[in-house]
Order: structure tokens, then C-alpha cells, then sequence
């Protein structure tokens, strides 16, 4: 059996653990959901407001030259690059994930057009909204949706056919932390002749990312989970080099023109990945996106540039193998199973349990406590989830040590019977 | 011949002088582009930083229900609604201005898009990123961009035929101020039977605008400029309430959803102008936004609900005036020549010169003394161009003298030569 002397000896000889005095975690709370809003690093605060109080108040207009703000997007996404296997100039921040996988999804289908292929696949418990946003653009377009389970992609029965044009996938999985193996898909789909699309949401920061080595399409990910810049950050997008220059942007503003003030009248798109920059960005915002990839950075000391989520992953793989069998050691007999995947190739940065009943309630009773997860309704094909987010620049072995207790006495106590019974009950 | 005192005198008997004291403006600055980028209010950065350190930083993710983030872009948007002649529920905060414009052209061509009509009108002189985005949806959707001068719009020999099926300008012209007549254009419009998209980029905050009086179709407009909020801050989106649950929005987000924390497999867009929310939006920048809409809501204080933009107006128009006047009396002599119209009802909050030479010099020489306005290069049409913002929450008449006095300055002493030799010159 698993101790709490044991996980404190864990944090003792963890070369990381400095890395958690970049933040500002609220007393009293065991933060399990950095892979749905991340944590505020301290820097942020006093970047935010010197952005605030100078480049805008005393800058400016002037800040467009003397704050380099044109630059903001390519300088952050050169250190998102970093993180997901890209080079520099191969990614940008700007807009929110949803509207880049409009571009991207946009510019796939643009380069499909002629091919005859009329099928877009993507799996049936991708996130919700990444579904949307392909359902209109494929009815736009004249493509069809068609959505498949994982175990579809591989085998003799495949779906990559020669129908397909585009595969679209989240990397790892947003409810269930399961992990696609981006390198082995991507060359099936290619094999197929498809192009990829790859959703980052809950990879970028969290897991190490190889999109050059996998020799991806197109990738677009969140700036406001692992990668903590704050609330509504926003989100990035990146291209391969041999797409670009090539690929259409629907979005087609100043922002990505060749020659953005010459205010010619007519669109010129940006050589390469620049041409999905649109209108103009939320500066102080970006400030705050700096800030949170700064706070992953930091982890390059371990092992040098592009490095960070080498080092990451390391002990993000050892919170959650110490959550797992914390729980099957201390949880027994209370009726929780295991959604995540126990392999480590194919587990993102979080574990999601599932029960019968009560999941909802349970997830509350730990956010009394303190210990804030959050809850994921079920559907025809999945249970309720309780879902924990493992940030291993935060969190330590002690931290999953509590975690799990607080889960114990929560489960023993009955206390989520009464969070239940007043939610069934409760006076409107 | 107006004198000093004559402004002073001005400022002495303006009531709404007082709202000055809502901003920090840079000492030895006197700033006339905030057409460009609004000034900061005094309010931001304590608020900002509140958002920082408590909702984000304490708050975390329970903040989507303790601070109500989800009800920002709505209710930010009900406060747009004041300035521009809409009801509560009709706008939300939302993205960029070039995407939202990218939705509504979108939602109006899906509604023409069995009527036959195949032509979008819009000016030769309108914005370059509002003609790029109607470039590229045109081109993606089987219409024909046709660009017009604004006298085209009239008269017999009218554009506004029955192959028009949107009518897509911009309310105050970005470079020369001139303003349409928003509620005759679009009569004229309607009774050709096409749909209007107007950019209020350069009105909102500037200028009375009357949406539903004029029976306008769809309208989108920038938050940074006149509006306060910030660089980059969110822009707006209006519909009328006729196309409300019925149009359709290409960037089909979660936050555009009926039901957005169901995570339902299949898109259903909310009813109104909530469906023209996509992804996260950003949180901190929303906050920047709401100081900067309060400070010209504070205006409503002589007025009444509704009616801030009235009473702005009366001194946007004597601030204007007294600069064309001022220039007329003490810059004869020197080459200028106005731009904008003399007419009230045709006028903007700005008044733009030109001149045959060194009208970016002049502008260079201005900025040097801290009078910052900004430069506009000419083209085939246009010269180049001398571009003055006045914004009467923060201008005073004294102001306008000091700004001519500097420009006078500037023209005798010939100081914008040795800039233009400078610039010329330059050892590079």
C-alpha cells in the first residue's frame, strides 16, 4: 500500500517541484481542473496591468511601434512552437479555438475540393463543439460528416477510404483522456489519402506534441487550459510548411494581409501561417497568454529548448499512475471504474472515473471540500465522469495523496448522498 | 477671429466637461485619434486587475457561475445597445470586428441566396479589411463584389438594382469622416429588395446611430475605438430582430448553442443574436471593454437612458466645427484642404485635410509634439491625408485651439521639412 510518507518522499526528490512557485494557487484549494481553466501565474498580474497602464494608457497608438503588438501573435506563437513539436513562424495566437478550426477545416476542404473525396471523419466523442463547426462547414460545402468510434481507423476495415478528405481528430480526448497516436493515424490517413486535422485542446502543455514529426496537416489548440493564459485566452493555430503559402483563409482580414497598412483594396494573404491572423487582437489578453506559456518554458531549465513537455510528462505520467492506484487501492468496493486509459501512450494529462450514480453529486461534495474537479453528463455511449486534470507544474504526489482522501471520505461518509438529496429536492 | 479665450470660454460653460475626469490621458499628449484607439479610462486598471487576481486567479473555473462569465458578451452587449439605436437582447460583445462582419455578410447571403440576385455592393473607399472579407465570401459563395462611389447609391442611374442582393457599407468613412444617411440608404436599399450590412466601426461611441429607426438588416462595430475598451478589445454584432432565429451562423461554436453546457452531439443555435457567439471568448479583454463602455454610458447622465450619444453629439459637432473654422482662419496659405464634409448630417466625430506634399511629415512633426493624429496614404482617388479624431468625452475647445496652434507651428516654421529631409535621407 501507497502512503502518505511516500508521496511526500516523491515530492522531495522531484526536480519540478520549484516550478509550482510560478503561481498563485487560492488557499484552501486542490485544483484538479488546470485541463478545463489553468492557474494564474504570478507574473500575470503585474505584466496585465503594465500593458494596461502603459502601452495602452501612456503608449497609446504609439504602441503599435514602441510595444511591437504587431508582433504578438507570431512572438507567442513562436513559444506555443515549442510545445507542439513546430518550428518557429509556424504558428500563430489569435481568435479562439473554435473559429481556427474554421480556418483550418476550411482550408483542408478548399485543398479536397477536386479530389471527389466528400467525406469528413471525426469520432463521435470528439468535443461537441469541434462537431459543430464541421457540421456547418461540411453542409456548406457539400461534405458529409461522418462520425466513427477509434477502433474504426484501424484494421482491414478501416474507414480511411478514398472517400475520406478530411480527418479530424482531438488529440487526446476531452472527457475521457484518452491519447491518439498522432505519427501511426496521421500516416494512415495519408495513406488514404486524406489530410489531418488535429485538435490540441487538452495536448498543448499537457503531453508532449511531435506535429513535424508526424507530419501533420493542420493543428489549432487552446491558449486557457495547460498552457494557463488565462480566462477565454486566446487560442492557436499552426500549419505545415508545405501548406503554406498554398492554403486558403476564409477569414481573410488586415491583420493577414501581405502588406497589412498599405490598405490596398485588395486581399493579398500573408506568406505562410501569418494569413490566419484577421482583425485585430485582444492585446492585453495576449499578455496574459505570455505569461501562462512563460510558466511552461520555464520547464526547458530541465532539458533545454523545445524540451519542456519532455520533462512534463515525465511526472505528469507519475500524478496520474499515483492517482490510479491510489484510488483501486483506497476506493474499492464503492462502485468507481476507470475510464481513462491505463497505458501510457495512450493517456493525455488527466483521469476520469465513472460511476452508476451520483457522479454530478460527488464532483460537488469534493468542490465543497475544496478539491475542485468537474463533472462530464454522460450519453448513450459513455457513463457520467468525474474528470481530474493533472498539471505537473503545480501539482505534487502529496496533492494526489489528499485528492484521493478527500474522495475516500466523501464516498464513505455518504456526504454526496446528501449534496444529492437536496439537488433532487431542493425548494425552487 | 476666434481666440483662446473665446475656447476657454467654451470650456467654462460645457456640462459635460466633467467627463473628462473618467480617463488618464499621458501628460504633454493631446490626443485626436481615438478614432483609432480609444484613451484609458480610469476604472480599467483596478477592474482589470480585480478580474485578474479574483475571478481568475481565486475564482478559477467556478467563476463561469460566481462572476457570470457566460453572461458577459449579452451583457456587455445591452450596453452597446444604448449607443446605437438597439434593444436590450438585440447585440453581444463578441470576437473581432472582421469575423463578425465575415457572420452577418454570411447570414445575408444565405438569406439571398435563392432570389437570384448576385451582386454585393459596397464603396471603392470602405475600409480594405471589409472589402477583403466580402472578397473572399463573394468568391466562396457565387456573388460579385461591385465596388460604387457613395453618389452612385442615388438618383436614377441608382447601383441599387434588382441584382443587389446586399448592400454593404460603412457608416462614417474610416479616412475622410463623411457619414451616410443610414435610414434613407437603407430604404432605398429595402426597396430594391436587397439586405444592409453596416460596419460601425468609426460610430459607435461617435456619432447617434438609430438601427432599429433606421430598419437597418444586420450591423457589427469595433470596441476599441471610440467605444474605450482597450487594444484589441472585443467587437459587436446586431441583428434585427425580423432575422432573429432565423439567420444562419457560419461559425458554429459552442457558445452560439441553445443548450451550451449540454454538450449535445448536433449544433442548434440559440435564439437572436446569441447564436453569433462561437468559442471562449476573452474574459479579461470583455472587462477592459465594459470600463470603456461605461465611461461614454456616463453621458446618458444629461440625457437619459438611450440617449448618451445625443448629447455627445452636440459637442462632437461644436468641437468639429470650431476646428475647421480655426483652421480655416489661421492655416490659410498653407496648401491644406478639408476632406470632410462641412454638413452636420454628413460629418463624423473627425475632421480629415489633405495636402499635395509632406501630409506624413506634418503628421510626424504633430506626434513629435505630442498632438498625435494620425496619417492616411492617398491612392488614386484620395489624397493623402491628415486624419484628426475628436472625441468629446475628452476634448475641450481649449484642446482644439492648442491642437491648431501646433499644427500652425508646424506649417510656418517648416519643421515637417526637416522630417520629410530626415525621413528621405535616411542613412539606412
Amino acid at each position: 500500500m501507497t502512503t502518505l510518507e511516500d508521496c511526500r518522499a516523491l515530492d522531495a526528490q522531484d526536480p519540478l517541484r520549484p516550478l509550482r512557485e510560478q503561481f498563485t494557487i487560492p488557499e484552501g484549494v486542490l485544483y484538479l481542473d488546470g485541463n478545463s481553466l489553468g492557474v494564474l501565474p504570478k507574473a500575470a498580474p503585474a505584466r496585465i496591468a503594465e500593458v494596461v497602464a502603459k502601452e495602452w494608457g501612456d503608449g497609446l497608438i504609439r504602441s503599435w511601434n514602441t510595444a511591437s503588438w504587431f508582433d504578438l501573435p507570431q512572438r507567442l506563437g513562436d513559444k506555443v512552437a515549442r510545445l507542439i513539436g513546430a518550428a518557429p513562424g509556424e504558428v500563430v495566437c489569435t481568435d479562439s479555438t473554435s473559429v481556427n478550426l474554421y480556418k483550418v477545416l476550411f482550408a483542408a476542404l478548399s485543398q479536397q475540393k477536386d479530389s471527389g473525396r466528400k467525406l469528413v471523419v471525426s469520432e463521435r466523442s470528439n468535443f461537441p463543439t469541434d462537431l459543430y463547426i464541421a457540421e456547418s462547414l461540411c453542409r456548406e460545402r457539400g461534405f458529409t460528416l461522418k462520425l466513427i468510434d477509434a477502433g474504426e481507423l484501424q484494421g482491414p476495415d478501416s474507414v480511411l477510404t478514398d472517400e475520406v478528405a478530411v480527418l479530424m481528430l482531438t488529440h487526446v480526448n476531452y472527457r475521457t483522456g484518452a491519447m491518439h497516436d498522432m505519427k501511426a493515424i496521421t500516416a494512415a490517413a495519408h495513406a488514404a489519402g486524406a489530410l489531418t486535422v488535429w485538435d490540441l485542446a487538452h495536448s498543448a502543455g499537457a503531453v508532449p506534441v511531435a506535429l513535424n514529426e508526424s507530419d501533420a496537416d493542420y493543428a489549432i489548440g487552446c491558449g486557457y487550459k495547460y498552457l494557463n493564459g488565462g480566462p477565454g485566452a486566446p487560442a492557436f493555430v499552426w500549419v505545415h510548411t508545405r501548406h503554406a503559402g498554398k492554403f486558403e483563409q476564409p477569414l481573410s482580414g488586415w491583420w493577414g494581409h501581405a502588406a497589412p497598412f498599405e490598405f490596398t483594396p485588395h486581399y493579398r494573404p500573408a506568406p505562410g501561417v501569418g494569413r490566419y491572423l484577421c482583425g485585430t487582437q485582444p492585446v492585453i489578453a495576449l499578455a496574459g497568454l505570455e505569461c501562462g506559456l512563460d510558466t511552461v518554458l520555464a520547464a526547458e531549465v530541465f532539458n533545454g529548448t523545445n524540451g519542456a513537455m519532455a520533462a512534463l510528462r515525465t511526472k505528469s505520467l507519475a500524478l496520474t499512475d499515483l492517482f490510479i492506484a491510489l484510488v483501486e487501492e483506497r476506493c474499492a468496493g464503492h462502485g468507481l471504474a476507470l475510464v481513462t486509459p491505463r497505458e501510457h501512450a495512450r493517456r493525455g494529462s488527466q483521469v476520469c472515473l465513472s460511476r452508476d450514480e451520483g457522479a454530478y453529486a460527488i464532483v460537488q461534495a469534493l468542490i465543497a471540500r475544496g478539491v475542485i474537479g468537474d463533472y462530464r453528463a454522460g450519453d448513450s455511449q459513455m457513463p457520467d465522469i468525474l474528470r481530474f486534470g493533472f498539471t505537473p507544474l503545480y501539482l505534487g504526489f502529496e496533492d494526489v495523496w489528499n485528492a484521493v482522501e478527500h474522495l475516500v471520505q466523501v464516498l464513505e461518509t455518504g456526504e454526496w448522498r446528501r449534496a444529492e438529496f437536496n439537488r433532487k429536492n431542493a425548494v425552487t
